[in-house]
């Protein structure tokens, strides 16, 4: 793993989160963006070589509106840089852990995406993500 | 806030989670550390310039077995790294909102900790700290 790449936090409406966390991080939201395998729209807060980026649902039955239902507003996912993502998918399924998705897919910013299923990883949701432009 | 200087995870035993996130993440485990103020045991892999610190409770009534009880095992807290640890909780005062602990406190790895009240800040636990060295 190269760095954390970001941390995804489950929030209830952009409208109300983006004034918020730019409070609280002291630095204005650069992009929003929606990203369409996941129902969900985005807001990215640059942080030295992180992001925080803020998930709101686009649809009352999405992963991000379940999340929230169940366990309320808060971190969802942390999400790991990786130099290869399909190395690092076959190392940790021969480690044994469950991949959610056999093939990296399209996530936010630009990446590559594969993530692990919690169950696995101490309730942990792990992102892994590549650059596509790398 | 200059990075995402570690993301906590709670779990239940540091014996069983040290190698899993050592697989999970392919490097190994730098040190434990028991952080008294907190009544937990701490458990640091470094990835790039931020860490993963796992966090077992010392005692059944403290904050990460109530955590644990509650939620489950998972991600914890965010803590963010500031070059001056009192500007920055002045700042978040200032902003509206509510800290923990009103001065800064000794927290694991030689810092100066401060943790916001989650209940302003979208259900996210997240830790301010400042390394006691600079």
């Amino acid at each position: 793993m190269k760095n954390i790449e970001h941390i995804g936090i489950a929030v209830k409406s952009l409208e109300v989160s983006i004034p918020l966390f730019e409070k609280i991080l002291n630095t204005s939201c650069y992009k929003t963006e929606v990203v369409e395998s996941e129902k969900v729209n985005t807001a990215f807060f640059q942080i030295w070589e992180s992001k925080v980026e803020l998930l709101e649902s686009l649809d009352p039955e999405g992963v991000v509106a379940r999340f929230i239902e169940k366990k309320g507003e808060g971190i969802h996912h942390i999400a790991f840089e990786v130099k290869n993502i399909e190395d690092e998918m076959k190392r940790l399924q021969q480690e044994g852990f469950v991949l959610l998705n056999e093939k990296p897919k399209k996530g936010a910013d630009n990446k590559l995406v594969c993530f692990l299923h919690p169950k696995g990883t101490n309730g942990v949701l792990i992102e892994i993500c590549q650059d596509v432009n790398i």
